[in-house]
Formats: C-alpha cells, structure tokens, sequence
C-alpha cells in the first residue's frame, strides 16, 4: 500500500517563527519545525509536503489542490483562524480529513482569539504545545489514516 | 531520576463509555483508555494513575492531593467543561502543568459546550481524536516535563 | 408483561418542601409528594423508586444505574436546571425517555431560571402546578410507555 | 355546584394538525383530539368549550369573551408564542387561571421557539407530549379549580 | 377654512378598559375615553372619529383609510407597540402626521414593553397618564396642525 | 400534463403600492405588478393567482389552503417578515416549494427589517428590484417547478 | 387651598435653545418657553417656578430643594437622559410626583438616547413636541396635583 | 448604442463548482454556469466578461478595473459575503450597479452566513438558487440598465 | 439570653489556604483564620462553628442544618459563587439572615467572577479584605443578629 | 507615629439620609452616621475628615487633594458608582489605598446599579449594612494601614 | 485677516498631569503642555486659550461661550469620553469645528475606554501620543482653519 | 547619525483616492499625498518608502520586510481594519513602533467600522483629517523616534 501523504500547511506570519515573540511562538524557526515533522513523518511512515503562505488566496489554492494529492490535512490556520470563511469553505470542498494546530493557547488569549471558524470542519484541535503541537497532529492524523494503531 | 508521575483525571459520565454515544465518544470502555494510557506511559517512562468521578467535590479533592504526589495533571473535565470554577481554582492551585483533553471536537459541537473555564489555566488542549486525545496528551505532558525531546 | 419502571428524580434543596418558600414550592413534604405519585402509580400499573440528593454527583449515579432498572425517568433537577451538563450527559448516555418536571413556574420567575440545559435531552416539559407536575409527568410517561392510551 | 367550564384555545395552523409537519406534531386531526379532550372532561366532570382560530384578534376576543362565560382557560398560543404581547394582556386582562401548552418540547428546537411571552400570565406550561399535553393540561386545570382532588 | 379631522385608534384589548387591571390602566371605560375625547375636540374645534380593533389587519385598514379622509392620526398601539411592523409601514405609507399614546407609563414596566417600532414614524409619543394621555396627544395634534396657538 | 399552478402572496400595505414611499417601493401600484406577472406567467405557460391580505391569519389561511390547489408559492411577507411565526408554520405545514420575495433590498435597510423568520423555510430570497422582484421570483419558481430549463 | 406649586427643571445646553439646532429642537428661546409655562400655570392656577443648570448637581439639589417648597415637578433631563442615576435617586428621594419631557422625539434618535434611566421614577413621559411638550406637561401634572378635572 | 457590459465576479472556491459540496451548491461546473451566463446575455443583449479569485485582493482589483470597462457588476463574493470590507469599499468607489447573488440561501444556514456586509452597497440580492441566481441576477440587472423591459 | 450561634461556611479549595496564590489570598492557612474568628467571636460574644467542603451537596445540606441550629450564617461561596443555584435555594429555604464574604475584590478581577447569584439572597457583601473580610462579615452579621451595638 | 487620616467621602443625595426611602438606605442622617465613624475613629485611633457633595467635580477634587492630606479613602459613590470614569481615574491618580462602599446591597438591586467602575481600583467594598457599612469600612481601611491587627 | 482663535479644553483629572500615573499619561505637567501649545500656536499663528476643569458643567459652559469667542476647539474629554451626553450636546450646540484629542491610546486599553460619545460630533480624532496630541491637534485644527496649508 | 527610515503602508482600495468617495475621502490622488508625506520628511530629515497594495498578503510580507530596513511604520489599515489579524499579529511580530491613520474619522462611521483589531499593537492612531492624518502621523512618528523634539 502507497505511504500516506499529508499536506501540512501553515498561515500568515508563521515564516517568522523562531524570532517572532518568542515567549508565546516558541524559538524554533518554521524550518526547524518542518524538519522535526518530517523526521517524525518518516518514523510513522508517512509522507509530508509542507505549504506557507501570508496570502488567503494561496493558502485556499493549496487547500484546493490537496484534493488528490493528498489523504489529509494538517493545518495551522493562524491569522485566519477567526475570520476565514474562505479557508473554511475550501476545506470543506475537498473533503480531506483535517487536523487544526495552534502554537499557543489560544482559549487563554485574548477574547477574539478563542473562536476558530474553521473548527466545525476539522476531526480535532490541538493548541499550546509550541512545535509540539504539530508532531501530535500528525501522529493524531496518521492514526485517523489507519496508519499507525496508537498515536 | 524518578520517573515522572502523571495524574489522568476524567470527569462525570466518562466511565460510561464504549456504551454512551458511541457514534460521538467512541466504543472502548474507560478501562481499555486506561490501559491504552499506562501501554504509552510504560513506553514512555512516566508513571501514571487514574481517577475518575461523577463529583466535581472529588475531582476538587484529587487535584488537590496531586500536590507532591504528581509532577503533572490531563484532564478532562467532561460536564464540568463551561462551568466548574472549583475545578478552575483547584488547578491554579496546586500549580502543576496540566493539559486539558476531550473526547469530541468540543469546538464542532453545541455553542454551550465551546467555552472551557479551565482553558487559561492549562498549557495546551486536544480534542476531538477520542481515545487518542489522551495518548496525545500524555506525549504532550512527557514532553512537557522533560522526559522525551518529541511527543 | 412485566410493569414499566419508572425512577423519579428530585433535585438539590428538594428534601426541604414543606417547609421552603411554601409560597412558591407548596407545603407538602417530599414524602407527602413521593405518597402521591406511588398511590397514582399503583392506579396507572407502573413501578416506581425514588432518589433525592443534594449531590450532582450521585444523581449523576443514579441516572447511570437508571439503564436496565429503569423504563423511563422523571426529574426535577432544581438548582442543577440551568448549569448541570453532567446531568445532561447522563441523560443522553442512558437514552431512556426521561421526563422534566418543576413544581414553580420556571417561565415566570427571575430570568435565569428560565433555560434548562436539560430540555434538549427530555421529550417534555411540565412546569408550575406545585406537587401536581410530578403527577401530570407519571401520566405523561406511563402513556409514552404505552401502559395507558389517555394520560 | 356548577360544572366548572373551560376553555379551550388552538393557535394558527392547529387546524392543520394530523397532516401538518406529523413526525413533529403528531397524527392526530384537531378533531380528534377535541375529542379526547371532551372524553376526559366528561371523566372529569367538566365543561369544554373550543376555538381555534389563525386570527390572532379572534384568540384576543375569544379571551375576553371567556370572562363571566369560563372558570379557566388552556392555550395553546402556536405561531403567537414568541411575539403576542396582544395575547398576554387579554390573558392578564379576563384574569382567568390559564395553562399554556404545547404540542412539541419547545425548549428543545429552534432557539426563537423557547421563549414564551405569555408564561408570566400562565399558571404553568407543559409541552412535548403531543395531543397528551392537552389532556394533561385538562387535568392541571380541573384540579387548580377544585374538580378533582388529584390530576 | 374646514375644521380638521382626527382619527383616534385604539389597539387590542382597550375595549375592555375599565375592567383590565384598573390599578395599571385606570378605571375609566373606552366609551368614557371617547366621550372626554369628543368633549375636548369640540372646544379645541376639531373632528374626531374613533376605532377600536383586536384585528392588527383592521388597524392597518384604518390607518390607510385615513389618507384623505384625516388631517392627523393619534394611536395607542397597545399590544402591537413592540412587533407591529405593518402598523408602522402603515403609518409611514399614508404619512400623516401621528402622535403615539398609551395608558401607563411604558418605560417604566418590563424590559420589553419600552421600545416602540412605531415610534421613529410618528411626532412624539406621550405615556403615563392614563385616559389624560389622550386628551393630552389630542392638544398636541391640534397644535401641530394649527388649529391652536398653544396646547 | 397540466400547467404548474402558483400562488403569490402580497403581505400587509403593499394594496397601497404605487402612492407608498415610492422612492422605496416604485411607483407601479399593485394590480399594475399583478397584471406583469400574469403576463409573464402566460409566457412560461404556468398559472397565476393572486392574494393580498392586511391580516395574517388571512395570509395564513390562504397558504393552507393552497395544499393541492397550487404547486408552488411566491411571498412577499412584507411587514410579517421579522415576526410571524404563524406564516413560516404555515409555509412548512404545507410543504410546498416557495420563493420570499421583497421590493426593497431589505439587508441595506434598517437592522430590524434585516432578519426574516419565514428565510428557513424558503428556497431562496430576491428582493431589491421593485416589481421585478416578483418577475424574477416567478422564473425562479417555474424553473424550479421543472417548466422551463432556465429562468 | 393655596394653588400648587411646581417646579420646572431643564438640564444642561437648554439654555441655548432657540440657536441651537434649530431643526431639531425649535426656534423659541428658553425665556420665551418659561413665558410660555408661566402663561398657562396662570390660567390653570398653579405657580410654576424655574431652573435651569449645565451642573448635575445643581440639578440634583434644586430636586432635594423641592421637598416642602413645591407640590410637582417637570424635568426635561437632556443630556443627562439617559446616565444621571443621581438625579433618579433625587427624584425617588424627594418623592413628589415628576414628569419627564423631552422637546424632539427621543425614541425616532440615535439609539442611546432612547433609554432613560429617570423613567422609572416619573410617572409618565411626554417628546416629540418641541416648546409644547411643556405645555403639556404642566397640564399633565396640574391635573395629576388635582387641579383641573381635565388637562 | 453600444451594448451594456457586465462583469461577472466568482469569489472563493467557486472554481470548485460542481464537485464541492453538490447537494449544496449544484453539479453544474463554474465552466458551465459561465456558458449559461453568456447565453442568457447573448439572448438579452448584453456583453458579459468573467473573473473568478481565490484572492480578495484580486477580486478588489476586478472590481477597481471595472470602472470604465463595466456598466455593471453581479457579484457573488462567498467566503467573504460576511467579512469583506475591502471589497465593499471598492463597490462603493467605482460606483457601477451592482448585484449581489449567492448558490445557497444564505439566511437558511448557519448564524454566521446570513450577514452580508456588501448588501447595503448592492442594489439587491439573490440567493437559493444553484446556478439559476446568476441568471436571474442577469435579468435583474440588465433590466437596471434599460436594456430590458421586464427582467 | 443565649448567645447567638453563626455558621462560618468556607467553599471549595478553601482548605488550601495559605499555600494556594498568596499574592490573591493572603498566607494565613484556613485554620489560622478560623482561629482569628473565634477570637472575635468569643469577644462578641457570638457562638460560631464551622464547616468547609469543596463537594457542593455538602455545602447546601450544611446550610439546611442550619436552620433552628443557627442563627445566621457567613458564607464564602468561593468557586460556586457565579454559578450554584443550589446554594441560593438552599439559603433562601432556610431563611437565615447570610452574609457574603470573598477574600478576593472579586469585582477586580476576571469578568466570569464580578457575578454573585447567591447576592439577591444575602443582608451584604464584604470582598477583598483577606482574612479580613470573614472578620468584618462576623462583625456585621452580630450587629444585624442585635448583639452589639456597632460592628 | 502620627495618626493615620482618613478620608471619608459620600456622594450624591447622601446629604438626604434619614428621610430618603429609610426602607432602603436607614432612618440614620448623615450626621448620625458621620458621628458614628468618627467615634469609632477615636476608639481605633485614626483621624476621619468628611465630605459630601451632589458635585462630581467636587468629589474629584475632594479625592485630589487628599494627595498628602490623607494615608487612605472611604468612598461612597452612590449614584455615580456605575458611570463615574472621573472618580475613577481620580482614585488611580492620587494612588491612595480606597475602600468602597454601599448602605444598600447593590448587588440585590436593579440590574443597573450592580457593577461598579470604581470597583477595580479599590481594596475591596462592603455593601448591604447600612450605616455599618461605612464602620466595617473604616476597620477595614485602619487595618489595612497597620493601625490595628484585626478589624 | 485676524488671528484664528482655538480654544483648547482639558477634561477632569487633567490638572493631576506629571504625577499621575506617569507611565501611562507622561512626566509633562498641565502648565509645561500649555505652554508647548502656546508656543506651537505663536509659530503657526493662531490664539489660544485654554480651560480645564473638573467639573462637567464648567466645560459644557465653557464650550458654549466659545460661540463667538473662537473659532475652533481641541478637546480632551478624558473621564467624560464615554458617558457626557451633555459634552456631545454642547459641541452640537455651537456647531464649531471640533478635535478630539488624548494622551494615551485608548483604543489600546479597557474596553470601557474605547468609544467616545463625542466622536461623531468631531472632525476627528488623536490618541496615543501623551503631550504631543494636543499639537499635532492645534496643527490639524490650524489647518482645517486654513490657516496653513500642511499640518 | 543615519536619517530615521519609515515605512508608509496603505491598505486596499487606497490607490484609488481622488475619484473615491471624494466627499468623505478628499480629492487628493495617492500620489500626491505621497508627495507631501515625501516633502514633509524631507523638511523633518527622515526618509520614507511607500507600499500600497489591495493584497493582505502583501501587506504582511510589507509589514515583515520592515524588519531592519525600517526604524517606525505608519499604516492606514483601510478594508482591514476591522477583521485582519494578520496585520495585527504581522506589526507585533516585527516589534517596531507603529502608528495607524485614517483619511476619515472612523469613529463618527458606520457602527463596524468604529473598532480596529490593529489599535492594540500601535503607539497611537490619528483619523479623520484627510490627507492631513499622514502628515501628522508622520510629525507624530519622527517625534517618537527622537527625530523631532516637537510635531
């Protein structure tokens, strides 16, 4: 059987993770990052392919194009977590089973960080671990895949 | 060192399942989460041990008594989710990390069971992977408490 | 056919009628009340057990133990009406036809009083006519439980 | 002494019942359950009159015609539930001991149906049971006026 | 120059002022009303015709009668102040000018008594002074339409 | 096979089209809207018939009894849009297919005249031509009603 | 008896009248309004005295101030409509019976100044009518006093 | 005279049309819909160009290059109905007519889809109609622009 | 005449005391406050006793007992305060004169705490005192009972 | 060591104290009660100074001069507790510790009068106790300034 | 052509300037930023002359003696921003062209603090930057003046 | 010492200013307002550095790029103001001082625009001056960077 693809994607301003306040974003860059990912991807088995963008419009593109390429979804919808429809909709299009990350908290943040409109159309959440919380998605999400028996 | 120890807390109804709503919650029984549980925390060399109560008074009480018996709280805290403060409290007080955990994507669900009181006093929260929102959380925690260097 | 059974719950403070605000709760006692409903049992050929407790927790328990000792279920949750999700879930986990009932015009006092969470979970509601409301809610189950045709 | 007399009231679309939305409403046809009603009032040892009306000024002058002609009064206020502030003060304006029905759980569909304006004029209100919710709702009123020691 | 026409409209349920709750609304009946309305509108010199409905459809019918056949309308929109939009669009759609009264003092009683949809169409608005808000609106009409110098 | 027969609802003031507020409703009156739609429904080939009401329970009785004497609905709710309840019972109590049609663009209005409760019964809303509104809605019904295979 | 005494109070910038805003508020000064009052107090036969204040608490001492020295009093609260709880705890304090007038139609303005928090405390309200609506407040009161049998 | 020219603007993820979400949105592809869009235009006389964008930014500047090239826009923003300010502003910089359409009726889904922040910059709305909106809208604003009598 | 008996009643997590965030709730243990009352106590020559729990049935049927072993109560609802309509009830079925007290100004802190229900029931409340505020409260309720002259 | 002074401020219509509705706020005058305090002062060993004014400005005025002229603050800010941002900021300015509060318990009053924006830049409030109030204040604020161990 | 005259009004609290709270509102006494003020008005060419006052009635009449006397105002409402009706109606009065100015951003700080009730009555609005508000105010009023061509 | 760098940002639909809207905008193009913040920073001795772009994405990736390049920003927001995190999060990512303009006084607009998601992350915000905002913006920002001692 083919290895399982995952598209992780990543919204605006996560290219600056590592100096971007580092006191709630953690200090690993987003390359660091998606070379833990990778690393753990290839312990379970699976295969990544990772997207960034600070553009709405690429990151729905990215989404769209999913559909085929990859068996799931692994995304941190970051500035757009409160407000895109748009990346809502697109996930909802292709159908993939999808997976949300936050670096931080967000249900100890402000008041208008907490309601993600994304939620609804995502298998689960996982927010405050830092990187980390990317590894537990794709551990979470290689599970749903059937992949690995225990995450 | 010693190794770590790990209090997992569910809350009310949680040891109805495998039989409650299983089409939200999922089929294994609280028993075998549990094992599932102490399987990863061998395999990762914490210690764990469980409570479980339909009493917030009890749930209050073991939260307090993780002070000096545990190096780090999960819990989930089920019915109590929107409004238990003394929950709340409790873990502000002992001031242990604790990460919170749900079975469903308390976030794709009724608009009541969105909000968690005990959100800000937590490191990170999972849900929606049902039994394997407590694995997760577990690698979280160990790494958490310095124990494995990726979840 | 065996008789249906039916357990009737009573909240938090409800140990106290008689004697409380008789103005607004009546002034029979619990016993007084529980006399009535078993003397409309016996009428009705239906089986009935009571619990009162001042505990979420244990009427938590109650309910849990409800499922194959139980046909179907009254309550009143009192205090519990307008916060207790454990109660709810509960209710939703044993899947028996369950009841409400309140003796006060809950739709008619202080604002807060007037949502139950509870509600989604019941297939009705009766509220306001003091000790009779548990009386009406007997004839309402008995006839969905098919004993009677007419309540 | 004389036969107490009640009122009977159908909101708009009750006229429909039987064919109307039946998996929410029931099968019954208004007819028939006028007729059940009539049998238990007869059981009762109570007068029932009727009206059912998709003018809201009909209902109004129906409640005020009921003064001097009716010891009490059922509603089932339908479509006006919500919003009939005209409905409410006729209510308040005869005095009359009035119980509020509804067919459905109100409290447990759309939002906008769970709350009602008339309730603070009301005795008590019960809903969910289908036609049975005005057989309950006989017997609630032919005890608050004396007719029968027990519902 | 011919006398000025005034269209007095009363809402639902004030045909039974006198009887309905007289503490709130006083013990005159609408007949009386009438009377003191006729009284003054022969001294201030102008024409006053009346109508009274529990029919929102015979009110918004008056209204529209009115274009041409009223220099002015003064209503107590009773029951339908708070909801009536077709009253308002009424009103607006014949644009004569109209002056809102009502019995009690309506910002001073529940929540939702205190707003008035029909409010933004008319002059002004007089409330709290029981059948004198009338003979009070009558003046201001009377002034606003010239036929006085002073109220 | 038969002509499609449908029914078109004009709610509350809109018998005053032509004179009211014509800045915001056209200045076409109503028989003249009457007589393009006729026209236009010669054209597709289906049949028209007309009801305007300034009651509500008129436009409800008109709904009901087009069950079997009509194969579609096209409303223009008018000042009942925000508030009845007793109209979208009576749309759904039917179950015919029906299209909400408004002069105005109501959403660019005033906030209250933005929200319809008849919306979630409905196929879909046009408002903001004027009479077109209703032209285009009856294209939208005929093609619908499967007459022609484009509107 | 000694003709009663009433006390005119207008709040902050109504000393400007006659300038300010003239489209909204009117073209007569503030003297030719209290000649206008002093006009009709002669001919109903009450005394009517004045104040006038840009300070809150002038205005809240010239109502403790009336406790013995006036038998009524007329408040126009302008910019203090809808904040000053000192001055509704004047008015409850002294307890003489007030009435609240407003020169433009406060319920057809911007949203907050529809609510006033002196409402409670007055028995009723008149707006809307520029200069007038004194007038009509003073026959208001006069009759309230008891001084004339019809305002 | 030269014939009018409408731009046609596809917001977010309307490229997906016709394999996204099907029993929502029709399995008619946007290639298709255009088609039928271009026949209706060719039929009524009008000149019809088309964009669609996953970029807001793109689609603000369609709208910005319209200005001179259009006489008129139908619109269909989707994902951003509820947030697009940008797009509003620009609606309402260029100054062409505009129509506003939508697959779905909007007001018939979740809370969140049913505020469109573009409609009071639009001249209406259209929406529940699959690929049939845009045709209306087509009707709808060729009528606008005299090219046509009756839409 | 026998001295007064008060019951001091502590909620949940106040057995933590002087451990749990000193910075918000001082560094006395619980026992050293309680020592601190009856102190005064025993100068005011009040009786008192005491009880803490952090199981909310505990607290209410603590309260019940109060009645006829009481003369008036101190309660710090502590985690229970916003949402335990259980302890409201409890308090107002017993109807002895209570007194609030927090150790925290809860009305400076997080918005969820500025929020009593259990205040509607009580004489007052004294927050954000410390230990102190428990002293106070003793003082108050001594003088309410008629024992001292002035707290 | 000098004595401590303090600052005891009332707001407005405090002056009225002893006739104001007694029910509610005590049949003691502001001068009993002020004697009370400073009799109490003497026995705690603190200095109190007064003021009363129906000025806001003089209250800010009052709270600014007591920079250097005053070790602490007891304010009353009756009706201007729920609006008075100046008395607020007044409060942070000069930085005194300030003790707030109530004869009557505010928070078992109308909705309105429940929070208080002086609240967060307070020690704490006492409210409910009538004159006691302000006593229980003042051992309070003597406490809180070292001069006495326990209030 | 004469000198452009400003009028530049300090709000409550604004005397305290230099000591209070330096960390938020700068180390500038009210003299020093007067004086800034001035020396920046000799530069472009206008009068000033300034007002503050901690009284809300001195600035409401402050504001309408400008009428004639300037011709244009700067104000910081500071504690008034967000309640002065009174303030609003004054500014409306006199109809100048007004700037609303502060020291610190408020739109960064309570949520209390960020809308201001006189914002709709001004040309526009500067906060955030301590002292230099007001100048880049008198700069922005100077131009709007015409008195310089660039601010 | 090298000249202070700025970087201007305008938001979407900025390019178009001088045909846009011009009552509320202002007749000045993009381009010549930037040449006047060019002449006015050369007057100051800082330099400057323009960005317009109708792409969020850019905006960020401007925002981004300012990092070492730029020693301050001044963003008018425009269409973004009120919903974009992305900017938000993008200016705290890049920590340098930023200052947020309007043409238009936002806060005397349409109730969604009056709130600015961005304000939180800025020194300050200067709107409703037109082109003027910039240039008091930019005295503002070189004053804060130590360039100016005045603006």
């Amino acid at each position: 059987m083919a290895a399982k693809r995952i598209l992780v994607i990543h919204g605006c301003n996560l290219n600056l993770l590592g100096s971007r306040e580092p006191e709630l974003y953690g200090s690993a860059t987003l390359d660091e990052i998606d070379r833990q990912i990778a690393a753990l991807a290839e312990e379970l088995g699976v295969e990544v392919s990772f997207v960034q963008s600070n553009h709405e419009g690429e990151i729905i593109e990215a989404i769209q194009a999913a559909r085929g390429a990859a068996d799931g979804m692994m995304i941190n919808p970051a500035g757009w977590t409160t407000t895109s429809v748009g990346i809502l909709d697109a996930v909802k299009a292709v159908g993939l089973p999808t997976i949300e990350v936050h670096l931080s908290n967000i249900h100890a943040r402000e008041q208008f960080r907490r309601h993600s409109v994304l939620a609804p159309a995502t298998i689960g959440q996982i927010c405050g671990f830092g990187a980390a919380s990317y590894l537990l998605g794709l551990r979470a999400l290689a599970r749903h895949l059937g992949v690995t028996g225990s995450p």
